[in-house]
């Protein structure tokens, strides 16, 4: 791919936002459950947005980008509910009835939450106890870290010649007890692309249950941390060492991890170390290749 | 869930589009790859609508929500490649090469895609083509109809009590041939909820293949076509049934199917009938419960 030219900065097209069409007005005491994407605010989506101008109460947390908050009404207060300072962080269900608590003296009570509310964010939860509750709910989805976080480093979640069908997991608990268990066995073999979310620390495990089921050792792997953000990172490794590649690189949370061969599309299609005018955003990314 | 007060219309904030921060200006020449969403056009990302006033050429799909394009700029040209009028649509080989012409030719091309363009979505083939006939992309990824259109069905793609994996299949053919044939027995086994994306022709005989891996047919699928559109219809029913449902409620594409326990939740947590000020957007969903 070649160098594209320099991008001036900070372009301004005569637009208001938001732009023409219907858009929900934020009544009070109602909860909005909004998305934040993974990371760069520009993958906020524009109910997103219209919901960020308009509260006058945001909670939010630690997986969201506070920089979307400059663009909250002035008189909004923010708060934040997340782990901070070593801390712990408050736990769901507390958030959930400060939320309860705050619509019902008719706030208009924006809930930011990092990637997409519904996708392993916990977002079925605090949407259940609202409505338990009484309180009137919106729903606005988010990007995912697996879907856009790997679009940042170059890597398609689904390629015709490689997958028709992709799973994601959270590698938060591989120790498999509980109604939940995982078939682990049958997950690997029955995707051909895996994603998991929160599988930093539980990665060498999941990679030994997934060899034990006949994947090739040599199977690419992508681990992307801190995806679509300044200090975003991508290893690209195999399936057999990755554990190894993790713990010697010191990767961060969060991090996504990507098992299968559409990795390997990274080679020609990634496209954000192209981008003269965009060092704040992704410019950190680096590939240590196999 | 209460109903809440009715929404005055057309709120807007006094607020520049893009909001304060780092925005890419579109370089003459690149080919801009942006997934518009599943429908609604609020799910469409500041990087998208940035992208969108930006562009002096538009190619748009027959799934992107033909009223972002309202958003254009005044001397864009847009161009549609898709199935229209009975005519075939473009191969597309056609659509990448044209893509290719327009950025030698010097335009700002932006190529609209419904959904996410890495989901089924053929952008990683696109991407590919483009950027080995030496065409800088740049890749803005869109809410994908399995986690967001679910989410206007009051479905939670992940529910901590009921799954930790979630698996996205292309229900596009099931003949079970070629290299990339899916182990549907073990996909079935490996997740808990399964989200099933063109599937609408085929699920006959991929629920005859979940029911043979020892799935209970008693299990809950929600169907939603035309998902966060005004057109949204969604569909409760269970999976020895939900191929008869569909066929007798002439369920129309583009929609997703879901199978799974979290499609229980939509009962409590569906929300988009509850607005008042949002019969333009969702208002027709209806349920048919089992």
């Amino acid at each position: 791919m070649t160098q594209i030219q320099a991008e001036p900065r900070r372009h301004s097209p005569a637009l208001r936002f938001p732009p023409q069409g219907d858009w929900p007005t934020f009544a009070p005491g109602l909860v909005w459950l909004v998305g934040a994407g993974p990371g760069d605010p520009g993958l906020l989506t524009l109910h997103g947005l219209n919901a960020l101008v308009q509260a006058n109460h945001v909670v939010y947390d630690a997986l969201a980008n506070p920089a979307v908050l400059d663009w909250c009404s002035p008189g909004a207060t923010l708060e934040f509910a997340g782990k901070r300072g070593g801390r712990p962080s408050p736990e769901q269900r507390d958030i959930t009835l400060r939320l309860i608590e705050l619509a019902k003296s008719g706030a208009k009570v924006l809930r930011l939450k990092g990637g997409d509310p519904f996708t392993f964010g916990r977002g079925g939860e605090e949407a259940l106890m609202l409505t338990r509750a009484g309180v009137p709910i919106r729903i606005t989805p988010g990007i995912t870290a697996g879907i856009g976080g790997l679009a940042y480093a170059g890597i398609p979640v689904t390629h015709r010649d490689f997958n028709r069908s992709v799973t994601f997991v959270t590698g938060h608990d591989v120790s498999g007890d509980g109604a939940n268990a995982l078939d682990w066995s049958a997950l690997s073999k029955g995707s051909q692309v895996i994603v998991l979310y929160m599988a930093t620390k539980w990665f060498r495990a999941i990679a030994k249950k997934f060899l034990a089921t006949g994947r090739d050792p040599g199977e690419p792997v992508a681990i992307v941390s801190r995806a679509t953000t300044p200090d975003q990172v991508v290893v690209v490794s195999k399936l057999k060492r990755a554990a190894d590649d993790m713990e010697k690189l010191r990767i961060q949370p969060p991090s996504i991890v990507c098992v299968g061969r559409n990795v390997l599309l990274r080679h020609e299609i990634e496209w954000v170390s192209h981008f003269d005018g965009y060092e704040n955003e992704c410019a950190s990314a680096t590939t240590v290749r196999s």
